[in-house]
This record gives structure tokens, C-alpha cells and sequence, in this order.
């Protein structure tokens, strides 16, 4: 399956970026032209990679570019000029860019138009899931008439950064004919080198030498071509951290490294992969929301997560947030499950981060931090906005007062158990992570002897735009939920050491009282469950008055002064996300009522919110609507959709939560998988245009293959391989 | 004792009018010239008669001005034009204004340069004391030349109004030679009567004709006055709302109104005045404090209170804030127990509201409006700043956490009965002031079992620059107080209904356990007492450094986006304030730390701020300090310094908070005067320029006065007259 644009358009360069990115987990590369440079926003992103400037946010790391070319067309006779190539610059004839779904395979086609005629570029790339430092690039140059052409082709030192510049100018070198380039971090120093290897036939007439550039370390391959005549090279890089390469990758040739690399991927992406029956949309949404998932998945470590743009740049500064385990986590439990293992892992192994920030505001307990990087720090600020009027940061109170995000994690180990069933994976480390949560909400809730009821009060819910409540029905939900979880396992699990217990025991005997007592907000008369105490008191406006009122396109609606906070207009979905949760525990009615009265106060301005109207509109039989939130889920990088600034700050790139609520919705909505006592049921909820659905997926171990025709469905166990 | 300036400039209109103001707590009259009109900000206003437009802030009502005169110089045989005298057109030779302290009259005299020669034209003024509805003035106009004058005097319709018009044009009439003009306040069709009658003697050759403009209705009088002849005339002028006037009123002259209204004030001046010596600079501060508490004291009610910006106008929306009990109230129960009695009927009576507004708010109690209106409505929006970078309103959290208002009430009747004994004020209704309080804390008080304390959270301290703050230091000390406060009265009392005393034994044992438990932040191991959790570690920058930042001279320091905000530093007195309070609970060392530590941080932009920081800056002997304080807070209308806007709203006009904490502070400050036990004992900490102070004060029912001289004193009980 292909996904491609069939022409050029310098406006479409940043979502073509997003848009065409390949990646392996552990690198990805945007969607850009090899002739392109940091100004087109070119970006080799290493997720999980740091660098803070000091009083700047944190970046992750974008990596010098090692596929950096373009072409010259040298003057005939010596009368003409000398003739740079360029998609900006020279005339194009035609253009062509896209990329190979299921080989995770980027590629491009340009005919230039140059002085001495046409010109064709072509190549092809990839981020190998075989060997995760390899990268390979192929070009093939033909020209329409003779031509001495120029390749200019080597490593780009200059790199996009958005609170950069984090790389230290480095060194250049060439060993055995592979250029390399050493720079280094500026805040931890970390040894980022850059290699690159070309290889092309020795029959072609060419004079080859190398440049060191203060801004690129470049090949120069003068090559005189016939009428028609392809000059084709392949290029292998590798791009490491503070590690050596094997040696042994280098002997590799490209075609190797190709094919390793499309099998592998392959693999992944046909065993994901949902087949729809009837609706070529749907099945573009859908196949192209798990490449963007499969491209994420960290399958280089033991322990690691997923940043919420991907792999796209370092917008959220490269930070790994609830989006992965509410929203991508699904997919992978359900389709990788060591890829789920790891993401967990990486939340596990943050634990000592989440206690201590959890101090810091003056609590217990473990408080995940709301945009997490290495060991789980916080990356966070409090001033999370730039003000459009004034330029000022803004006070945010996401950091210090969005509390579910540790239920989140909760919520994932959860389902982590519930999905595989591998027990061995409740460890003493995972014990205690239910145990530190659970422990957190309790020293967060306070008791109204007035009220008789414990509370939870100034959080800052899903709906970032009210921040500040007091009973966010989602957030004194998660807690509950996290109480329960913690003494569900507790119960289950006998290893635990002599000191734990005592602590364990003795929180378990203080949430007794709790349990029952924790303020849960019920469905009114209406049927309608308050997103938090006064929402139903906030003056209620309609989304056009809202625009209507705007002074600046861009001006931050939420937060103590923005335009949405004293009005019942929110942001995401908050309380239907709660629904969704805990669907089990309301009628169709109270769902019904919800969905109608929070869809036309919800601004969708996250890309996590589509997805979970979706779901409940499966729920209560909305199939229209259903299809067209999983379109918006599926296709928002497709269509380059999402939203490209909060206040003054640019957070354009990638929606992976998006794409998994895209999977969320076709499995658990349209298909309406349900996963209980150790078996699969489906109840379809199939939209019109969608005739049938068929993936497979894992569950307890085992392999099972869903298919849905219509309203009916079948499970099918898969002989595991 | 006199204040007055001696030349006219525009740019003083605004000043002058505060600063020259006179009243009679029924009816201020701004210190603006005759010739004045709206636009000059003239304004007769009406503590305690509100109006509000449709979806706009409440104003007090001010009063169409039965004084306007101006004067008109005819030509001389028909030659010239006629030429209108007004102080910012024509050409002014000599110019003074004032008032009489001890008399509460406002004067001037003007000397204007004509085309034909010279003019001078005198008035006074005042505001009956004796008896309310009436203002009198006197006019004297001389000619250097003999000229033809016309004299137009009468009621100018148009009234200056901040959020207006409140007034219907209304009916004007003449009847037995006085002018009455009717008009109708617009939200609740009050009438409202303006009457004028003036005299002067028969013996002047005169042409008088009466003319109803749609803007005013006016006296049209011609006179022909010889060379240096004054023709002078007197007015008698009657506001009255809803109410018919006595006719006898009218039966007395001019000039018996007068004597009997500076009769009477000059009574309340001298026994309230104090007397200092050696220092004619604090002794102007301190007679100027006085003066403008006097002419506020609601003398014509039994239940009545004063707006935080007394008589000057309709900022604040006329409103009675905390200033009146925490800052106004100490002068009036020690100089006038019978006005200090009314200013609290005014909150007894407002009981009914403020349970309402608890209950609004999903709290329990009485819970007293920030800004308090009729019958103690709230007249706070939830949007109290307008931003000047948006123009739009600002969500201020004044009006739903500022709860340490009701402390304030509980706080002041304390006080009544500890200064006057009289426990005859100490009625069913009173007591249901200490237990609704009382109940509106615990209500508001949550128990974090974790930390196995009781806390106050989400609240707004009397430094408004921080909202939404826990553990504010002021509010929980005061919070604690109303409980021992309720508990102490209730012990006292014995005549309460059946109902009540199961309601307040029940509040009684809850407070039991909570009193030991409330959380009230100690000194920390530097002697610093935080403000409120987590101020310490806000960002601690200069004021300078503040100031560069700021971006618009007006902006808004507070709030949640505000500059200030995230900073340590502050509005006005918050820690000190309650140092001052509870001053027998810190020792000196304590109190000296939180002074050095706060005082650089202060921005002192409430006048609520400085007498706060001179009373504990007495307490710690920095004597000089508290002497500049005291001079910030007894010259700041003298001055005109006050702030006049607050983000984009203009909050011009007298500060009688700032008077009465002048008093404070020379009282309780320099003089060092307690009373406890029945006994009045004095510790002098007399700043170097004041060598002595005498004054009268009462106590337990008896007057005293008290002489400073150096650093003794003495206290003398006084026969009762």
C-alpha cells in the first residue's frame, strides 16, 4: 500500500515531513527531499535522546543528516553557468513522493527542468528495523541529454533544533572511505557520530573527491552521463550514541540491508494489519495509523517509550505523555505484546522520578510526570504557553496539577495483565508501582467532615482548558479505579518483601474507609455527570460565539484568562473518555445523554478526543459519527490536520495517539471486541460504508484471528508459529 | 486647620476632588468647583443606594448637583460679546481651594482676568452633619469694575457615573420658589428628589428668570453690580430618596444651617482629633485621617457601613470591603461607639445574604460578599480586572476565595465588645454571626488524613496578587480565631432558642477536634512564617526587576498570568497583617524576621499595606520606618497618590482605610495603647520628629485621654459630660 503526493508544493513541506516519515523506534526521518536542510525542517529525531540548554526547554536530539544531496549541472563548453538543482528553486516538471506502507520505504521522483533538459532524480529510503543504526539510501540520476552532472552527497552538520542548538560542533574524518562525523551533546556531552558509506558501479567515468565544510562534510562525484544514461549509488549510514558499530554492518551491501529490513517490517505490518472490506478510506486510515505505530515501536531496548509527536521533531520536547499508555498502548498489548512490555518497562524503571516529583508538590507516593523524559524527569514546565498578546509565558497547571496521568499508567498495567495474562511480569517492581500510586491519591484526597465524602480537589483533568477543579469526574474515577487495582493485585501477590508488606498492609487498611467514601460523580437527573464541581454553572456558549470572540488565530483558549476556561467549551474529551473507561458501570442512557451534551461543547483542539466520542458513539449506535471520528482519528496526518500551535508555541509533527485511537475504535468500536474471563467476544458496530473487518490479535498468549461480515462475527484461534 | 491649595491646574481636577471632598455619611460632595460639571468629575454620591444596568458593574448612585453656578460677564453696551467665566477657559489671576478641617467646609476663591477688569468670586460648602439631607453654600462675586453679571445657578441634570447612566431624566418643577427636580434611579425606580432655594438680599437691582434646559434646570440672574460691590447669595439644597422633606427645614436660614452643622462636626472633631506635638507634618496627617472618617460616619442610619473609597464616587461599585472592620473600625469604636455599632448592625443585618452566598458557592456558613452592597449582596464579578492588553475582563478569584471576609466581621465585633463591654450588643442575632462564620470555616476545612491535619485550602489571601493559594498564613490564623471566637461567645451567651443551641452544641464538638488540628503555618528555622505553601519558592526578584519586565504601566500584577503572580512578591501585607493580629503570639524575633523579610517584597499597591507594616515596624522599635509608613498612610488622598488603575479599571478616590490605619498606627502604634482586663496601659515608640501626643479615647463605656510625652504616658479618666 502506497501513500504519496503526486506533486510539489513548497506549503506542504512541513506536513509532507510528518506525513511521509519512516522510522525504526529508535530513529526516525522525516519526510523531506534529499536537497533539503534544516529551513525545510529536515529531522533524523532520536526519540529518548536529550538536550536542555540552560532556561530552555528540553529537545530531543535531531541527528546531523547523512543522506544531505543535491546535484549540479555543469555548464556545456564552459560558456554556461554551473546549475544547482533544487525544489525551490529550479523548475519541475513533475514530482513525486511518497512512501511504501508495508515497506516502511520512502521515496521520491522528480524530472527537473534544467538548461541542458530534463532531468530525473529518484531514490528510495529506509530506517532498517533489522539493525537499528542502519539507514540506506538509493539514488538513480538520469538526464534527458548529456550532461556532466556534479552529486554533491554527504552528512548535513547543520540539524533542525527547536531550543537548540544542542550539538557542539564536531569532527570530521574518513576512514576506508566512509565519512564521519563526531559531534557531541552540549548537556551531557553524549558522542553522536554520523557515518555514511557510498557505493556505486566503478564503470561509470568519475572523479570523486571529499570536502569538509564548516556546515557539511560532502562527496563531490563529477559524473558525465549519456542521453538517457542512469547514474544510480546506494548509500548506507549509521547514526550511534556513545557506542561502537559493528563492524560487520559495513560489510553488508545496501540491497542486503534493504531486504532484511523489508521482510522484518513486513512481517510487523501484515500481522497488525486490518483488513477492511468494502471502504478504501477506512482501509487507508486504518493501515496507514498502524505503519505510524510500527514505526514508533521501540524494539532497540528493553525499556522505552513513545513520544507523543513520534518521531517527528521535538515538538512537546521529544516527551513520552499519557497518550502512550491510554491511547498507542491498545494496539501494541494487543498486537506486540513485547513492545507493550517495554513501554511498561519504561514507566516501571521511572518509578524513583515519579516518587520524588511527587515530594516535590508536597506528596506521596508516585506522581508520573506529565511529560516524561529520561528516568521518568519531568520535562514539564509550569509555564507551558507562550501568550500571543504579550509574548509571555503563560502559567500552566499541567505539570503540577494533572494528576491522572499515574492512574494512566495504572490503567496499562492493568490492561497489560488483563490482555496476556503474564503474571511473571508482576514483579516486586510492578507491585510497587501499583502500591506508590495508589499511595499517591491517598495523600491527594482530603476528607469534607462537613460533606462526609473524600474529595480530590484542584486537578487539572483531560479538558486542559479548565484547569484548577475540584472533582474532575475523570480524574476521581482514575483514583478509585487506582485504589482498586492496587489491592486487586496486592491480594494476587505473595513475593513481596517484609518491608513492603508493612506499608502495603498499612495503606490497605486506611483505603478500606476510603473506597467507599470517594466522591464519584453520579449522572444528574439529566443523566449528565458534571465534568467537575460548577461546569453546569459556566456560562454556556456555542463554539462560534467562541471564535467570534477571538482577538489572535492562535491565542491560547485555555488556562485561568483564556476564552474557553469560563465557559462550558472544552478542549477533549474528558468526561466521555471516563465513559469509555468505565463504560460497564453506566446505562445506555447515561451515555447516550453525555455524548449529546458534551459533542457540541467539545473543540477537539486535541488529537486525543476524536477518538474517544468514536468509541462512545459506537457504544450508543451513532455509526455515522463513529466513522467520522476514527476518519479524523486516522487520517490527521494524512491530511496534515492537526493542530499547529498552542498560544505562541509550535506543536506541529505526528499524532501516534491519534493513530491508536484509530486502532482503538475499528477493534473495540466498529468491531466491538471484548476481552473477559479468558474469552473474545465481538458485538459489531460496523459504519455503512464498512462491510467487513479481519486482523488478528493476541490474547493470554495465544493468537486469535477476528473477522466481522456485517453485524455478525467470528474468533478463530491461529496455530501460533 | 485648613488644607487648601493655592493655584488652579487642570491636571489637579482629579485630585482635588478627593482631596477637598466633604460628607456627612448620607451624601459626599466631591471638591470640585462650581463651574464644574460631570466630565470635571463632580459628584454627589450616595453611600448605600446602588444601581445596576443590565449586564455592567454596580454603581452607587450619584446625585444631580444643586450647586452648579457658573457666570457670565455682559458686554458693555451691547457692544462686546457675552463672555462666560470658567476656570478652563478663562484667564484665572488667583486661585485658592480648600476645606476647613474642623468645620468640614469646603472654600475657594477665584480671581478672574475679564475684558472688562478683574472678578472675584468666593464660595463654602458643606454637607449638613446635623441634619442630612441638607447641603448649604455661600457665594460672594466682586467686580473690580462695575459690570453686568448673570449669575446661572441651579440643578445640573448630568451626573458623572462610572457604569451609567442610572438616572431617568426625570421632572422639574418650581414651587414656592424652590427648584425640585425629580428623577427615578433606573434598576429600581427609586425617586430621587434634588431641591434648591436661594437667597440674597432685596436690595440689589435684579432680573431673575428660571429656565428648564434638558440637561439642568437653572436660575438665570441678572445683576448690576457697582465698582468692588459683592453680590452675594446663599443656597440651601435638599437630597432626599424616596422621602418626603420636613418643610421646616426649609424654614431655617442659610446661615443657622451652617452654625448648626459646624456645631456639631466641630463636636466630633475635637473629641476624635489628636493633638501632636512638635510635629506639624504628622499633626496635619493625622487631623486630614480624622477629617475624612468623620465625614463618612453613617450618623443619619442605625445600620449602616462605608464604601472602601468612603464618599469620592462609585469606584469599587461603592462597596463595603474588609477595609471597614479591619482598618476603619478601631477609630470608630474608640471615638464613636455608638457609628462603630452601626457599622456592624449593617453586617448582622447582612447575615441572611452571606448564608446565601455560602451556600451558592457549595459551602455551609455565612460567608460575607467581598464587595458588599444592600443588604450585603455581592457586588464582586468573578471578572474584577479588565487586561490592557486584551481589553478583556480578567478572572479574578476574589469574590469565591477571599473567605478571610467573614473573619473580618467576627473579627470587629470581638473588638466591639472587648473595647466597649457592652454586652447588651450581644443578642441572638449577633451570636448567629459568630456561629454562622464559624460554621462557613468548617465547612471549608478539609482533613488530609495523610498528613493528619486539617487545611485550608484553594483560597485567596489579603495579597490578591496570589490567588488560589493553600494554607494562606492569614486566613488560617483568622479561620482558627472565629472558632475560639464562636466557642467564647457561645460560653458567654445563654438567652439563644431552642434550635440554635442544638445547632451550635453540635458545631461546638465537631470544633473540639479540629481546633488542635487546624493547620497554622509556624515560624520556620530562619523565624519566617510562608505565606503560603509553596511561596518560598516562588521566584524572589526585586521590585526593579519586576517593573522592567512589565510591558504596559497598568497591567495587572496579579491574578494567574500576572508578572507578580509568579513571584515572591507581593500586593500589600498578608504575613504582617497577622503578625499585627495575633502579635502575642510571635515573639519579637519572629516579628522582626517576617518585617525584614516581607518589607523588600511589598509593593504596597493597596493602601491597605503600609499602616500594617508601620504597626509591627512600631512593635520592633523601627521607629523610623513606622514613621514613613505612618506618613504613606495619613497623606495619601493629601497627596493624591493613591493607584488609580487596576489593570484597565480606574479605582480612583479617598482611601479611608488608609486614614483609619493612620489612626491605628499613631494609637496602637506610637502611642502603644492596650486595653486588656478593664485596664488602658500605653508603651510609647514615638517616632524622633513627634515629641508628644494626647487624645481621648473610650473604653468599657468611660472616656480617657491619653498624653504621651516622650516615652511615658499617662491615662486619665475623663468626666462624662
Amino acid at each position: 500500500m502506497i501513500v504519496k503526493t503526486e506533486y510539489f508544493s513548497q506549503a506542504d513541506i512541513e506536513k509532507n515531513g510528518n506525513k511521509f516519515i519512516i522510522g525504526n523506534g529508535y530513529l526516525g526521518y522525516r519526510g523531506t527531499l534529499e536537497e533539503f536542510r534544516k529551513t525545510e525542517l529536515v529531522a533524523l529525531n532520536m526519540p529518548g535522546v536529550y538536550d536542555t540548554l540552560p532556561g530552555k526547554w528540553t529537545d530531543s536530539v535531531n541527528a546531523p543528516n547523512p543522506f544531505y544531496t543535491y546535484l549540479e549541472i555543469l555548464g556545456c563548453e564552459g560558456k554556461k553557468e554551473t546549475e544547482i538543482l533544487h525544489p525551490l528553486k529550479s523548475k519541475i516538471v513533475s514530482h513525486k513522493q511518497g512512501i511504501i506502507l508495508d515497506e516502511a520505504l520512502h521515496f521520491r521522483e522528480t524530472v527537473f527542468q534544467t538548461s541542458q533538459g530534463n532531468l530525473t532524480v529518484s531514490s528510495k529510503r529506509f530506517v532498517s528495523s533489522a539493525y537499528y543504526p542502519i539507514l540506506g539510501m538509493e539514488m538513480n540520476i538520469t538526464p534527458k541529454n548529456p550532461m556532466e552532472i556534479v552529486i554533491n552527497t554527504g552528512i548535513d552538520k547543520e540539524v533542525w533544533d527547536q531550543f537548540g542548538p544542542h550539538l557542539e560542533s564536531g569532527e570530521a574524518s574518513v576512514q576506508n572511505d566512509v565519512l564521519i562525523y563526531v559531534c557531541r551533546t552540549k548537556e551531557k556531552g553524549l558522542n553522536l557520530t554520523v557515518q555514511e558509506k557510498i557505493a556505486y558501479s566503478p564503470y561509470y567515468e568519475t572523479y570523486e573527491n571529499i570536502e569538509n565544510f564548516p556546515d557539511k562534510l560532502m562527496r563531490i562525484i563529477k559524473v558525465r552521463l549519456k542521453r538517457g544514461e542512469t547514474f544510480k549509488f546506494t548509500k548506507l549510514a549509521c547514526i550511534t550514541l556513545n557506542q561502537a558499530v559493528e563492524e560487520s554492518l559495513w560489510g553488508l551491501r545496501y540491497q542486503k540491508h534493504y531486504l532484511m529490513h523489508r521482510n522484518c517490517f513486513r512481517e510487523r505490518f501484515n500481522s497488525a494489519n486490518i483488513q477492511v472490506e468494502g471502504d478504501g478510506l477506512a482501509q487507508l486510515g486504518i493501515s496507514y495509523s498502524i505503519y505510524h505505530l510500527l514505526i514508533l515501536a521501540p524494539h532497540h531496548k528493553k525499556s522505552a517509550s513513545i513520544p507523543a509527536r513520534g518521531l517527528s521533531g521535538q515538538v512537546y520536547k521529544g516527551a513520552v505523555f499519557w497518550d502512550t499508555e491510554i491511547f498507542m498502548f491498545p494496539f501494541f498489548v494487543l498486537t506486540a505484546p513485547e513492545v507493550a512490555k517495554t513501554l511498561l518497562r519504561y514507566r516501571i524503571d521511572s518509578l524513583p522520578k515519579a516518587i520524588q516529583k511527587a515530594q516535590e508538590f508536597g506528596f506521596s507516593g508516585a506522581y508520573y510526570p506529565w511529560e516524561s523524559i529520561e528516568d521518568g524527569v519531568d520535562a514539564c514546565s509550569l509555564f507551558n504557553v507562550t501568550d500571543v498578546f504579550t509574548n509571555r509565558p503563560i502559567r500552566t497547571y499541567f505539570k503540577d496539577k494533572q494528576i491522572h496521568i499515574s492512574s494512566a499508567i495504572v490503567y496499562a498495567l492493568d490492561r497489560y495483565f488483563k490482555y496476556t495474562g503474564d503474571f511473571s511480569f508482576l514483579t516486586e517492581d510492578t507491585m510497587q508501582v501499583f502500591y506508590e500510586v495508589a499511595l499517591f491519591y491517598y495523600s491527594r484526597i482530603y476528607n469534607s467532615q462537613w460533606q462526609d465524602r473524600y474529595i480530590l480537589t484542584d486537578v487539572t483533568g483531560p479538558d486542559e482548558y479548565h484547569e484548577r477543579v475540584d472533582n474532575n469526574a475523570y480524574t476521581n474515577y482514575m483514583a478509585h479505579f487506582s485504589f482498586e487495582v492496587f489491592l486487586k493485585y496486592y491480594g494476587l501477590f505473595w513475593s513481596i518483601n517484609q518491608k513492603s508488606i508493612i506499608r502495603m498492609e498499612d495503606l490497605k487498611s486506611k483505603l478500606s474507609q476510603v473506597l467507599a467514601k470517594l466522591y464519584l460523580p453520579k449522572p444528574n437527573k439529566n443523566n449528565l455527570i458534571e465534568q467537575f464541581d460548577g461546569y453546569f454553572a459556566l456560562e454556556d456558549i456555542s463554539i462560534e460565539e467562541l471564535k467570534k470572540r477571538q482577538l489572535h488565530p492562535n491565542e491560547y483558549l485555555g488556562g485561568a484568562w483564556g476564552l474557553a476556561s469560563s465557559t462550558q467549551l472544552i478542549k477533549q474529551a474528558d468526561v466521555l473518555t471516563m465513559l469509555w473507561h468505565f463504560k460497564e458501570q453506566f446505562s445506555l442512557d447515561v451515555l447516550k445523554a453525555n455524548y449529546e451534551y458534551y459533542s457540541p461543547r467539545t473543540l477537539h483542539t486535541s488529537s486525543l478526543s476524536a477518538c474517544m466520542y468514536g468509541l462512545v458513539a459506537s457504544l450508543i449506535g451513532k455509526l455515522d459519527d463513529s466513522y467520522r471520528f476514527f476518519l479524523d482519528s486516522a487520517l490527521i496526518d494524512y491530511e496534515g490536520k492537526g493542530g499547529k500551535y498552542a498560544g505562541g508555541i509550535y506543536i506541529g509533527g505526528t499524532h501516534p495517539a491519534s493513530s491508536g485511537g484509530a486502532y482503538m475504535l475499528m477493534v473495540l468500536g466498529f468491531a466491538g471486541v471484548r476481552f473477559e474471563g479468558g474469552k473474545i467476544t465481538v458485538k459489531p458496530n460496523l459504519p455503512p460504508p464498512i462491510k467487513g473487518l479481519k486482523f488478528t490479535v493476541n490474547y493470554l498468549g495465544k493468537l486469535y484471528q477476528i473477522e466481522i461480515k456485517g453485524s455478525t462475527g467470528s474468533v478463530t484461534g491461529v496455530e501460533s508459529m
